[in-house]
């Protein structure tokens, strides 16, 4: 069912800011950029091996990752793994009980279909789960 | 320098529950679990592709992830990359101006080399970087 870390999302206050300090600290270079309107989020990709490191600007306070920001301030904000089937993963977590903040799966940046879980059931982790198109 | 996700480290309240609930939600399977002494950690890991979500249970109150623990609830702890030369990516951590918890590498599980860097600044997020041995 999971086939890898598809990446790991973090919140930043400044995306312009972080992605540079991503290059001079750990020798990254971004890969994608991408502006998620319905998301409220503007993101920055750097593939390392066959994940990603994803940056994630606020498109405004009020939006998810604006309010992230707001109430605990800068830092890891959820983990993707990516699947084979994202239909088949979410009945299967729906069967074991755990709720979907996504029910269906919705377009996601890089032509990707996502889904976000509740981190009410995941140990208080925002899980995303990827299906690459 | 960096050559992939290594983990994700993900603090939790009981750690044969959360492998468990893993195992049932995740369809992933346990690869490795050991008890890390100088860190206080018991940790069980499940590779996913060319990476690893890695659990963390504390092995008591006055730990690191025991702290955490406390503090911020479970959740996710740190996140750890694979670098090809510590030592290398050390300096140019510190050279950058980076404060380092691990200012020489030390050993990590799995007979790894391991160095922690001081979230402060690296956007709040605790980064860890691993070298295979």
């Amino acid at each position: 069912m999971i086939l890898d870390i598809d990446h790991v999302g973090i919140a930043v206050s400044d995306l312009d800011e972080s992605v540079e300090h991503h290059r001079r600290t750990l020798g990254v270079e971004p890969t994608h950029r991408e502006r998620v309107e319905d998301q409220g989020v503007e993101e920055v990709l750097f593939a390392v091996g066959t994940s990603s490191i994803q940056l994630l600007g606020a498109l405004g306070s009020d939006t998810p990752v604006g309010r992230f920001l707001a109430n605990r301030g800068p830092g890891i904000h959820h983990i993707a793994y990516r699947v084979d089937d994202l239909v088949e993963a979410l009945a299967r977590l729906r069967a074991e009980g755990v709720r979907l903040v996504d029910e269906v799966p919705r377009k996601g940046s890089r032509g990707t279909l996502i889904a976000f879980v509740h981190p009410k059931d995941m140990g208080a982790v925002l899980v995303e789960l990827v299906q690459d198109r």
